[in-house]
């Protein structure tokens, strides 16, 4: 992703034409699409849509872009937004002691893999400060002994560095129902099951119980209701008896790196859509 | 699998010295051991193991076997059983509208890929006596108005024809817990969602609703209580935003008829010994 | 796919406004579009679209059609075509006496999943004779003793029967260069190898001595060089040193019906554009 | 594995009665065995084992065991080891500038999931002394200038760390054959392919050129022959025609991790015996 370019979503209540009047709108104004994708719900009747346009290509801004844009948008009722790969997203991490998946983050980010700014890290824990901190990332210890305070302070921290996505990289905690209402969208999580089986503490321990052969990991948004939220990726890696509970912990680790690693990628990249309590992912 | 074997199979209490004191039974005959696997519960602190021995490399038939091993099946305080390759189970299938299970069994079985008898096919439908009939196997069809007599008349035909286990090869028919009792450990069901997972009727709707991004299939022992029996084997498939719950459907076929034919298999060869509510299968 | 739909590929030089002209065109005429997709290949800096559109939404027929595109399409220097799913294929398979993916094709094809016509299937051997006739489709015997004639006769066959597309489903037989060239994009092989590992004979064996820990199974169009056409769609599975040939053998049959069945259904939904030696598949 | 544990690993000729004598010798000391393996390579026809004992249960140690147990040894004719879990195998690591593997090592390492002692980082470049150092792990850079120089270098360190095994963690650098022959099954390699496809430089290169559909990486024992020797793991991924050469390697990072992980763990388990150029994995 070397170019710079814009990115626009849109959904909309599906009628014919929403694909030539867009395009037509980009190519008057000798846009290039470089990536396009579509999805009509047929459930709700809604179209869905994103494209991605080089930057250059446009003789205009983002601003001048919604100016020019708006008037198609309202005759065809749109939901849209657009976005500008040179703007990167600011991702907040929470988590608590294991450290799989900050540490994969972390590196994926480092190694220029993952197109995000980091702000801060924030922690119910102080072990991981040194860790962070070599990296040049503010850590925050957030003491959970008031859940209350504890979860204000986070959403101040959240406003202070001005995050566009929360990421909850194996946080253990439950986040409060208003404030996943307030940032409905924006605060990802990754669950070690394969939702819907085995919601809540302890999945690999109902796992075993259960005799499954195969376990798996859930990156999906956070709403108030637990492990309910719109999933955005998962996958499942096979075991069999004589795998421990400790042995699928091992296992799960790598399957929670890489499901969360790839579901914020189609977050940050604009690849996610929501519709109901289910996503669109145009990969 | 073109020698002739006998395959023991025991549980017993765990302790040192089980492993030396089988193998040393069997070295003692010269009994030639091909395939050996052993498993500890840590649970319930039981010893599972499975051993097959190249039939012509022991003196004595299996009455004989019987005969000799008993004192130290007794000293183990051993639950254990011995087959024959040369005695093929009996299987009988039972079957509804959907044939893409039974269409896979009947190939494997007479490409003699799965080395078993099926002395009938039993269904609630007639469409697919012809297919199966055209493979020289009787077909029963069932009228399942009264489901009570229904049943009594499934189990009598399994008992008539001998059978050694009932294969529910898509049969969309809940078995009465009765039956499911009197013949634990000996039917099998291929259930098309990834257990426990979207339990009952319709899970592909259900998948579809929860919006997953990989659906599956279970083979699992039937028991009384619907879906929860020790599962055998499991397995998932991609899906996207862009699959119908039709499409589900259609990648679901496939993945039933492989998990299927692998648990059935796997039972077929006595890999599968059963541990509380879940299995131990030695592959 | 229950509605009437057209289906439209198009491939032409890469420049900014195709999908507006394309869309432009068809939203012109009320056409409404279900699936769309678009791709560049950034080598040849070629421009790849699909689009399915409902029949009914069109106020005109493929004649029609073709008369009202042609100047647009000459514009863009496009190569085209479109296809009616009201049209099926015909779908001539070869086998040899390997007969799993002959099952399993004509089992997805009785029961409606496969929306082909199968006018008739050619061997080189007459074992499959009786299966393949209790599904009302003309089997021919083909002798190989004088290749050259044999493929005459099987050439001579797919014109009479007006074949769309050749499957080899286990043929195993190397067809001779000038047939695949008069074919090319028209015959369909299944090799039971992840290629470009293990070209030829006995990939299975090549596998074992090899000791690799998964193997795998390549759907591809066959061109003048043995193994070496576009490739539709590929799958492995996972194998262990415990794994005979035999076992890799009966492993492979699975992932040879599924993989070979999903690149027919590709090829048959005019979801496979080639593009030098590769595929785009618009899934 | 918290209890310490002995690992003793056989191969020999194979005839009856290896099982009896060996788990008799460890029964007839109130040895306890937690794990048992087996294996009869039919080509060779050569019997390998492994089991798992708890340290305490044996009334002796190691040196002890080595002379008790080498007249049955001698009998079997066996090639055998035993090794003790307290004592961590010492694992020298080569890196170039690509750090996605060594930062997952390193992860493993300090999160204590993967046991081992890393006396040394080797390096070519020195780009990543910070990073590795901050772990308080001595680094390395070599420079590669000249080469017989610099492996005489690498071979220096590796003894005098007194490693037990090198791991190529997308180290780029072809090996000597005499220090490849020298250490033979002390070398561990990641390649960034599906072997035997794709062997040499820029394998994601030249699988994007053949378009296929999955793509790869094996993690094998160095030989003197590039690339060729015993694979201990592999694992593959889906890609399709989207994706770009930078894309795929993006995609084969996540494998190259987990492959590399998974067989360094058997390796240092002792659970991998090498049988010609192939390997048997006890998992």
């Amino acid at each position: 992703m070397s170019e710079r370019r814009y990115t626009l979503t849109i959904s909309c209540p599906d009628r014919s034409g929403i694909i030539a009047a867009v395009s037509g709108f980009i190519a008057q104004h000798k846009g290039w699409i470089v990536e396009a994708s579509y999805h009509t719900d047929l459930e709700t009747q809604r179209f869905f849509m994103r494209q991605e346009i080089l930057a250059d290509s446009l003789p205009f801004d983002l601003i001048e872009f919604h100016a020019q844009f708006t008037d198609l948008a309202a005759e065809f009722k749109m939901d849209w937004h657009i976005s500008d790969s040179a703007q990167k997203k600011r991702i907040i991490i929470l988590v608590s002691k294991q450290d799989h998946c900050l540490n994969d983050l972390l590196h994926r980010w480092r190694s220029g893999e993952l197109l995000v700014d980091i702000p801060c890290v924030v922690s119910n824990h102080a072990d991981l400060r040194g860790f962070v901190e070599w990296h040049g990332i503010p850590f925050h210890h957030v003491d959970m002994t008031d859940k209350a305070d504890a979860f204000e302070n986070i959403e101040h921290l959240f406003r202070l560095y001005h995050g566009d996505a929360m990421v909850l990289a194996r946080f253990m905690q439950i986040l409060p129902p208003d404030l996943c209402r307030r940032h409905a969208g924006q605060i990802i999580n990754i669950h070690h099951s394969f939702l819907p089986s085995f919601v809540g503490a302890k999945p690999y321990h109902q796992a075993y119980q259960r005799g499954v052969k195969l376990i798996g990991a859930t990156c999906h948004y956070v709403t108030d209701e637990l492990d309910a939220g719109p999933i955005i990726e998962q996958d499942t890696v096979r075991i069999d008896h004589g795998d421990s509970v400790d042995d699928m912990v091992r296992y799960g680790r790598d399957i929670e790196k890489t499901v969360l690693a790839r579901g914020l990628r189609y977050h940050v990249e604009d690849r996610v859509l929501v519709c109901s309590n289910k996503t669109i992912v145009f990969k």
